[in-house]
C-alpha cells in the first residue's frame, strides 16, 4: 500500500507535502519521497525510512518551488530497494515528469514486455514505471492526451498524481479502488490519499476525485477530463474502511472511526457473549471494541498495552520481525484479566499466527475465557489491487473452517462479522465496493496468471 | 528520566538487555547503550537514538558474554551529547567498571568541584560520573566497600546498576525515589527499572530492590548490603504512578493501569460533569478516562486520534518540535465531537500550552463545551530527583490560579484531582511517597542552589 | 578522460578489475565502478571517489563471478553525479548489459533527441547511454550485430568494453583515438586502457585492439569483427603520449617514459639555454627534464617538492581547488634555487595560470632566471574526443603569442617544442596521430555545434 | 610519528592550522584533528583519515577563534582508535586544556600506574594523556609552573603544543629529539614540526624551539622558560634527516634535500659501482640518487614508476596492505632497465622484504645487475623516541650480516653508508644527534622493560 500527496500553487509546497506525507505515514513506512518544482528546475529527495527521519530542515530547504508531489511506500510490486521508491522522476523528450502512484496494475508484466521489445529500458521493477514509458511513447502533443492514452492501456487499481513543468494532474482508475481527495489551501490546491492530511495542514476538503476522472490543476484553474473506458461499476476497496485508512479520515464519503465503531455494534448484535470485559487488540481493534462495549453493555478495558516504538504489524516488510513483533508490541495486564471472561476484538485475521499469540498471551495472564470477535468477514482471497495480503495458501480462512481457526488460535469461541452485516454498516445499496477479499468476485480480471494466484488453491 | 536494565548469568545477556531496554524505551528516547562482558573482555555499544534503530543484528552479535547492563536516557543533567550517554564504562586502577544510572544527584556540582581540585579529570557532564570518580579514589580493596563509600557521599535520587569483572551490583538510594526491581530468568538474574521488561523476556518478578539496599549478584549467588545512611522515610516518586511508568508495570507494589483508572474514578466522584462524552488525551489520559467513564456512566469515545510515528510529548528534547508536535500528533474527530459536551481527561498540565492547543482543536472540531479534568493535583514545583520538569517559572500552576489556567487553556471548566483523592488512590497510609511536585516538600535538601531553583520565584 | 578494464574467465575477476582500475586511477578520479557476473546474476558497485577508498574487502567479496568490467571516470560529458558514473548496467528486453566507455561521442545530442522522440527515456546525461539505447532498439537477434548497428551510428572517440551474460566484448572506434589493449592471464583474458594495469596483475600483453575492431571473448575463445565504416586514417591521440598515459605504459606501441625523455632531448636541441639547473614541474615534467639534462649536460635538480596527498592538477573537477592547488601541492627549495639560472620543464601550458604561479614561486625562492621549456607544441584548440580541455577562449595559446604568454607567466624565456620535433619523436611517418589540439585539424567533424565550440573564437 | 602545528593571534587560526597539517601530512596519516578557541569557547574536530578528507568547508567554519592547535598522527603508543587521536582536549579544575604531542614517553606506564593508584581515570591509551593528568594534579596556580612540574616527571621524546584559554605554549624535551620551529605571520605566531608548513602559509621562519625550552605566547608577547632538568647533551633524531622530514624543510638547521643529496655523493665516494644507470626507489631515494649520479657521472633514470594514489610505505598501519603495497605502488620500466647494470638507491632497509621485492622486480624487468646502495648505516636497533620501527628481532640488520642481507634481497652487491660518512654529511662535530638506531647508544634510559625490548635479542 502507498500514500500520495500533491500541492499546486503554494509558496511552501514541499513543506506541506512533508506534513501531508507524515499524516499518511500509516499507508507506507518503507520509503518516502518528495519531488518539487518552481516550473524551471526539479528538486527531489527520496529515501528509505520514515518521513520524520528523512526530511530534515536542510533537505526541505532544498525542495524549492510552488508545486510538489510526495509518496510513502509499502512495496506491493518490486523489491524493497531505493530504485523502487517514488515519486518516480524522469526526463524524456517532452521534459520532466514526476509520478506518484497508489495501487497495483494487473497487466504490468505484459505491458513491460511489449515496451521492452520495442527498445524501452526500465530503470526499476515498479509497475508504475510502465505508465511513464507509455506516456513517453505517445505521439500526442498534449500531456493530457498522452496520459489518457497511457491509462487506457493499463488495467487495475491506481490513484495517481503527476507533476509536469506547469501542471499537477490527479487521476483515479475507473473502478475507484483507492481513495483520492481534493482540497483547497489559500490560493492553492492539494490532493491526498486521505482527508486526515488536510486536517493537519488546515486545508479545506472539497471532494473526492471521481472514479475514471483526470483532474488537471494549472495556472488557468482546475478542470476535469475522463480516462477512456467502458464505465465499470464502482469498486471501492472495503479494506480501506476496515483496516487501512486512518480513523480520522473521511473515506469514500464516510467517517472511518464511526463506521468501525458501528461494525462493532453490529458484531455485538450478531454475536453476543456473556463476558466480563471487552478488550481490543490495540490500536486497530479499538473503535469496534468501543462499539461492541456500547451495544452490549460489557465494560471496555485496555487489557493489552501496546509499545508504540515499533510500528504497525501489517506494514513491516521483514517476516522475522513480524513474528517477534507480537511480544515486542503487546503486553497483557494480568491484574485486569485474571479470572475474567474476555471478548477480544480485532478487525481481521490474516494468517492466524498473531491472533493465536494474543489469545495465548491473554490466557497466560489469567483470562478464564477468550471469545474472539472479528469486525469483518473472513479474508478468503488475496488482493490484487494494492493491499499487501499474502497468497491464498497463507490466508488461514481460505482453507480452514471457522471452528478450525478457533481451535488454531486457541479461543473459546470465534465469530466473524457477516458480509450482510458489513454491507449494512456501509449502507451498501448501490453495489459500489470491492469485496473480492471476502467473496472472490474480482472486478478486474488478470491478463496473466500472477504470482499470488499461482500459489493459490483455486 | 532514564531506564536501566541488567542481566547476570545468561548466555544471551546482551539480547535480553536489548529487549529489556525496548520495554523501557518510554523512560528515555535520546540515547541507548549496552555494555556486556564475559568476565575477560568488555563489549560496548552506545548511540544516540531509539533502541530498535541502534541495535541491529551485527551489533548485538558483538556484545558477547553472560553479563550485561543497559541504559536508555532522557537528559536531566548534562547536554544531549553522545559523551553523556550511558552505560558509562571506565578503566581505572582496579580494572573496568560500567555503570547505569536513573535519577539525579543534587550535590553533583559540589562533589565534582572537590574531585577536580584533587586532580580528577571528568570526561562527561553527567552527574553519574561523580560516582565513578569517588569509587576510583577509594582506598578500599573491596568493590562493595568502595561503592558504599561513594554512595555515602552522593545525595539525591539514584537507582544504579554496576557491572564489574565478576559481579552485577544493583543499588537504590535510601529514599527509594526511583523504582528498581529484581527478577529471575532460568539460572540467571535480571534487574530492571520496571516489571514490564520482565514480561517481555518472560522473567519472573521476585521483588523490589529496597530503598538503601545494595544487591550483589555473582557466581556465589545473591546477597544484600546497605548504603550507610540515617534511614530516612521512603519517598517513592508519585509521578511514576501518574505519568511516567508504563501502565502494564507493577511499580512500588501497585498495578499502574488500575491505579490510573482509579484516579479517573475518584476524579469523577470529586468533579462530575453533565456531558455527552468522555474523551482522553491519548495515550496518557486513556486509563483515567476509562475510569471516569465507568464511574460517571458517560460514554468513552476516542475523540482525538493519535499519529504514532512521533513519540511522546514529554520526552522529545527539542522545544520547537514539542510545540509543532500537538498538530503532528493529534487530530480531532469532527463527526464524533460535533455539538457535543466533552469531558477531556489528561494526567497533568505542565506549561499549559499543549492543553490549550488541544482544547482549541476540540472546539474547532465542533465541540459545544470542553470540561478539562486532570487526574493529578496541579504541578506547582519542579522536580530535582530525575523527572525533567521545567523550572518553577515555566510551570503554569506555580503562578496561576485554577481559573486563570482554565481561561488560558480556553476550557469551559477545569478541575485537578485533590491531593487527598490522590493519596486515597495510592492508599497512602504509611507516608511513603514524594509529593514535592505538588506540595513543595522536598525530602532531600540541596547543598547548593541548582539552576532550576535559581530561576524559580520562591 | 576515463580508464576501462575487463576480465573474462578468471575466478577472481572483480579483484583483478579492482587492481586494474587502481593502475588506471590517473585516467579518472571522480568515480569508480565494477560490474561482475557469474553468467547468472550481475553484481555491481559504483561510487564517487578513488578506487582504494571505494573497494573495501566486504564490497569486493560481493562482486562474484568469473567476468567483470570496471571504469574510472573523469567527467567529459554529463555532470559529476553518481548517476553518470560507470559501468552503466541496464536490464532490457534481451537481458542484462553493462558497458564501460572511454572517449567522447560528438553526435550524442542528435542521437539522443531522435531516440527520445521515439519514446526512449534516458537515466543519465552521459553520452555513453545513447549506445545502450541504440542496442536496445535494434531488431537483430545477435548481440554482436546489435552492437555493430549501434556503433555504426555513433561518431567520435570510443574505446568500449561490454559485459553480457556470456561474453566480454571490446571495441575501439575506427579512428583509434583512445588506446585499448588485450592481455592474457592464465586461462583468461584481460582488456585495459593501458598496459601498466597488466604489469600490476602480472598479465601478459598480447596486442592492441585495432582501430575499428570488435573483439569478442567467450567460452569458445576469442574472435574479431569490424565496426561498419569507411576505414578512415588512424588518429591516435598524441596527448596520451605527452601527458595522459602513465610513463610505464606502452601506448600505441611506444614506451611512454622514453618517448617523453626523448621529447626533452629534442627540446634541448631546439632551444638550448645557458643555465645552472634543469628543474621539472613534478611529476609530469620529470621525464622530459631528465632528457633535457642528459642532452644539455646541465644538472637535473628537484627544485620543486610535491605534496602527494592531493592528486593531479589536471584532474580535480572543482575550479577553486585547482587554483589553490599549486600552493598546496608544490614548494620551492630555496637553498637549491638561490641565485641560480633555471630551465623549468613542463609538458604543456593550458590556461597559463599554474605556470605563472610556479615561475613566481621559483623567483620568490631566489632563482635568478627562469627559462620555461615545454615538451609539446602550444595547445591552441580544444579536444572533442575525450580530453577535458577547456573551451578555446580559455586556452591561453589560442589568443596569445608566445611572447605574450612568456610575459604573463613572468618567465625570462619560453619555448614550445615544434610540431616537427614532436613528429620526429613519435617517428610519425604513417600519419597516424591526431594533432588537432595543436593544429585544429579535427579528424571527425561535428554534426552539431558543441558547447566548447560555441564559446571559441574561430 | 606525528606532526603538530599551532597558531596564536590570527583571525583564521583554524584555516592556517588546516594548511599547516596538510603540509605535515607525511608525518602521520592515521588521524588528524584541530582544536581552536576564541578565548571563551573551545571548538574541536578530530577524525580518522587524511587532512584533505576530514576538513571540509563546513567543519572549518565551525572552528572559530584566533588560536588553534592541530595534530596528524601515526600511532606509536596506543591503538588506532579515535579516542587516541589528538589534540587531546580536557576540562579540568582550572578550565580547558588542549595538547598536541609528537614523540614518545618512555616512563608512561610507570607514571600511569601511579596516577591511577591515586584515583585518576584515563580516557585513552596514549602516553600523552599522562602529561595532562600530571598537570591536573599539580597544586600550582600558574599553568606554566604546572606544565614544568609535569614535564619534570616525564622522560623521553616530546615536542608539545598546549592551548589554554589565553596562551599557546610550545615545549621541546631537553634532548631535543623531535624538531619544533617558531614562525611569524602578520601579528601572530605559528609553531610547527617542520618549516615546510611555514612556506605553504607564507609565514616567516624565526628559529627552532630550543631543547628544554618552554615557549609561551600570549597577548603580552612571547617569552621563554626552561623545563627543569640536568641539561643533557642534544640528541636530534638523525632519522628525521634521512627519511622522515620533508625534503623542502629546514630541520635542525639544515636543508633536508641538500643533506640527502650529499649522503648520495658520499655514498658514491665510499662505494662506487661500474654501472649503466642510477635508479632511485621513489620518492624517498630520489635526492640521494641524484647526488650519487652527480658524483659518479652515471646517468640518473626513473626506472621505477610510482603510483601516487597509495601513500607512503612506512606509514600505513595495516601490515597486509604494506606487503601488497610494493606492487600496488611501484612498476619497473622494462624498456629502460633491460640488460642494464643498475645502482639502486634507497634511504634505509628495515625488514628487507620491500627491498627484496624491488630488486626482484628490477631483475624481472630485465636488469642485468642490481647493486643496492643505502644512504644511511644499517638500522640495527629499534627506536623508543617516536619513530615506529619494529622490534629488534624484525630489523633484518640486527641479526644478519651485510652479505646475508644482500643474498636475501637478491642484489648483486649491497653497501650501507658508513656512520662516519653520515656524521661527515651532517657536519657532526658537537655530538648533537641521536644515532641509537645505528649504534644502540640510547640517550634516555628506560625505567621499565618496554615491549619492543622484550622481543629483542640483546
Amino acid at each position: 500500500m502507498c500514500g500520495i500527496f500533491g500541492v499546486f500553487s503554494h509558496p511552501e509546497a514541499a513543506n506541506l507535502t512533508y506534513l501531508g506525507l507524515h499524516a499518511l505515514q500509516h499507508r507506507g513506512q518503507e520509503s518516502a519521497g518528495i519531488v518539487s518544482s518552481d516550473g524551471e528546475e526539479y528538486y527531489s529527495h527520496i529515501q528509505m525510512g520514515h518521513v520524520v527521519d528523512i526530511f530534515k530542515k536542510e533537505i526541505l530547504e532544498k525542495l524549492k518551488g510552488h508545486m510538489a508531489i510526495g509518496h510513502v511506500r509499502y512495496s506491493t510490486t518490486g523489491s524493497s530497494l531505493l530504485q523502487n521508491a517514488q515519486p518516480f522522476l524522469v526526463n524524456y523528450f517532452r521534459g520532466y515528469l514526476a509520478i506518484a502512484h497508489n495501487g497495483n496494475l494487473v497487466n504490468y508484466e505484459t505491458l513491460k514486455e511489449e515496451l521492452e521489445k520495442e527498445g524501452s529500458i526500465f530503470q526499476s521493477t515498479m509497475d508504475s514505471e510502465v505508465i511513464v514509458h507509455l506516456i513517453a511513447k505517445s505521439n500526442s502533443n498534449s500531456i493530457i492526451e498522452r496520459i489518457k492514452e497511457a491509462l487506457y492501456q493499463v488495467k487495475g487499481a491506481y490513484s495517481l498524481i503527476f507533476l509536469t513543468e506547469n501542471k499537477l494532474i490527479a487521476a483515479r482508475d475507473p473502478y475507484g479502488f483507492r481513495p483520492l481527495v481534493l482540497g483547497k489551501i489559500k490560493d492553492g490546491y492539494v490532493v491526498s490519499s486521505e482527508t486526515c492530511a488536510f486536517d493537519l495542514i488546515e486545508a479545506e476538503f472539497i471532494r473526492e476525485i471521481n472514479p475514471g476522472e483526470i483532474l488537471i490543476i494549472d495556472r488557468e484553474g482546475i478542470y476535469s477530463d475522463r480516462i477512456p473506458s467502458d464505465k465499470p461499476r464502482n469498486s471501492f476497496c472495503i479494506f480501506e474502511h476496515i483496516y487501512f485508512a486512518r480513523p480520522d479520515s473521511i473515506v469514500f464519503g464516510k467517517n472511518v472511526y464511526l463506521l468501525r465503531k458501528n461494525l462493532g455494534k453490529i458484531l455485538a448484535q450478531e454475536s453476543p457473549v456473556d463476558a466480563d470485559l471487552v478488550v481490543p487488540v490495540p490500536d486497530s481493534g479499538i473503535p469496534a471494541a468501543i462499539g461492541y462495549s456500547e451495544e452490549s453493555g460489557i465494560p471496555f478495558e485496555l487489557g493489552l498495552i501496546r509499545n508504540h516504538y515499533i510500528g504497525r504489524t501489517f506494514i513491516e516488510p521483514k517476516q522475522s520481525i513480524r513474528h517477534f513483533g507480537v511480544k515486542l508490541k503487546l503486553n497483557a495486564l494480568k491484574d485486569v484479566l485474571k479470572n475474567k471472561k474476555i471478548v477480544l476484538i480485532d478487525d481481521s485475521i490474516v494468517r492466524g499466527t498473531t491472533s493465536r499469540k494474543i489469545v495465548k498471551m491473554l490466557k497466560a495472564a489469567g483470562a478464564k475465557e477468550v471469545h474472539m470477535r472479528i469486525s469483518s468477514p473472513s479474508t478468503n482471497y488475496p488482493c490484487f489491487y494494492g493491499i499487501d495480503t499474502p497468497t491464498r495458501r497463507e490466508l488461514i480462512a481460505s482453507s480452514h473452517t471457522v471452528d478450525e481457526i478457533r481451535k488454531y488460535i486457541t479461543a473459546d469461541s470465534l465469530y466473524y462479522l457477516s458480509l450482510d452485516g458489513l454491507k449494512k454498516a456501509v449502507k451498501e445499496d448501490k453495489n459500489c465496493y470491492c469485496y473480492a477479499c471476502f467473496d472472490g468476485d474480482y472486478p478486474v480480471k488478470f491478463p496473466k496468471i500472477l504470482k499470488k494466484l499461482e500459489l493459490t488453491i483455486f
